[in-house]
């Protein structure tokens, strides 16, 4: 409950760059010194439309952290072709990360191939295992991000925070971890006991809220706040399962996007430090 | 697979009324016969639109099975008026589901009260409890049915087959068990085994299929056979816990619902045949 809390204080707030999806990273990267945002999360495309060398430059130049990269994954192929080339194009992300100086690339494993479920999620486990050697060398840490299971089809066969960390469990290595996104695990009866488990291995949580009517799931997600989402609650939790590492406002939404960025930094800022 | 196993047969076969949306009960009764579908399932606002001592004479002189009530539930409320609101109208729908002949009303349970789980989670509970003793007088069973967790804040705070399972096993009464209902729960990691733990109260099952690209969960099921559930593989694990019972096709698409309702009741009968 506010008030109980002081709250996790400005040093751990991220930008995940998508919430200001128009900007490029230099614009990202002035936006968050400006509003006094101390992380930011990096997209791919952004990083490579601007140059990984040159974002390198620009986060460090302005000392921002960097909390993450998005995204790895995308693992699941109907065939070996396919699953090879979202192998290399993770290793790909993997240096990208590195370079970057970020300690995780959070996944988006994969949607369903075929009808098989289990077969798409054998796929995701053995990928994720086969990188496992890239990642230690370059030191980067794969972050598994469960995604609501309105997405299961076209976007990630992992669905809950549980079957993350059974995932988590089976390989074994300090490589592998968890993302937990508030707007994807929000509903799970078993939420809170599943991220006491997975105690040691949060690897970033990511904010933004559940609106109350919601008829599109991927890009419904509300300004943190303003919508049906315990963000405090949540945020206890994980504080309570040991993780101290930067807490990123991840936001989806169209109308969000149209504002002008600066004015959305500063609105999640003051929402970051109410709710959250 | 199709051809390990003869398909369920015809004679469970039920039109859930709201595929063919635009029809009346007497419609919906008239279509069931000239498609050869035995078994109907019924809306209460169609119900009482045509009213429910003619409804009964209808489904009666067809000839018709009614699989199912739709719906009672909606049990969360902010206070004590709106809780007591919710019991009163179940009761009703108890006594619809008696005089229907029916031995099931279907329980969707109600969206989030304020921003807390928990307490909605547990309105449900009691709620479910306190009408106990009135289904069993009135010879009606209750199904909760798990909904897609993307309706967890609008529509149904119980949102997998394991959270039903487990209400199911706190509430300890032979009236009350679980609907399944293919949209709402393919997604899940733990759904065999959880269908496995429902048997001896499984007291229906839905079939309807998840689309490839599905923007607008309320409205985007698709025909089954059009999607990408295993619909062969779940009907036959639902069969293996035990279930006998007929299985209703409830198909909520604006599309589906815009075509003539006899040409939909005769695709959804050889899909039925091909694909369940």
């Amino acid at each position: 409950m506010p008030g109980q809390d002081a709250g996790p204080g400005l040093a751990r707030l991220s930008l995940n760059q998508i919430t200001a999806e128009r900007w490029s990273v230099r614009e990202a990267v002035a936006g968050c010194l400006q509003a006094g945002i101390p992380n930011i999360g990096l997209w791919r495309h952004k990083v490579e439309e601007t140059g990984l060398r040159e974002s390198v430059r620009l986060v460090r130049e302005a000392g921002l952290g960097v909390s993450s990269l998005c995204r790895g994954g995308m693992f699941t192929a109907e065939d070996a072709a396919g699953r090879r080339a979202a192998l290399n194009d993770n290793r790909r992300a993997i240096d990208q990360a590195a370079e970057l100086g970020t300690e995780v690339l959070a996944l988006v494993c994969g949607g369903l191939v075929d009808r098989d479920l289990d077969r798409a999620r054998a796929q995701v486990a053995e990928s994720i295992a086969a990188l496992l050697p890239y990642a230690q060398e370059r030191g980067v840490r794969l972050g598994i991000e469960p995604l609501h299971p309105a997405f299961a089809a076209d976007r990630s066969v992992i669905v809950t925070l549980g079957q993350a960390n059974d995932l988590v469990a089976r390989l074994a290595s300090p490589w592998a971890g968890v993302v937990i996104d508030a707007y994807h695990v929000w509903w799970d009866p078993d939420l809170y006991s599943q991220i006491a488990r997975a105690a040691g291995h949060i690897l970033g949580f990511h904010v933004n809220d559940w609106p109350r009517r919601n008829p599109e799931p991927l890009m419904g997600r509300a300004m943190i706040g303003e919508g049906l989402i315990e963000l405090r609650r949540l945020r206890c939790a994980i504080d309570a399962a040991g993780y101290r590492g930067p807490i990123e406002v991840e936001i989806f939404n169209q109308a969000i996007w149209d504002r002008p960025g600066q004015e959305v930094l500063g609105l999640l800022r003051e929402r970051y430090l109410e709710t959250v």
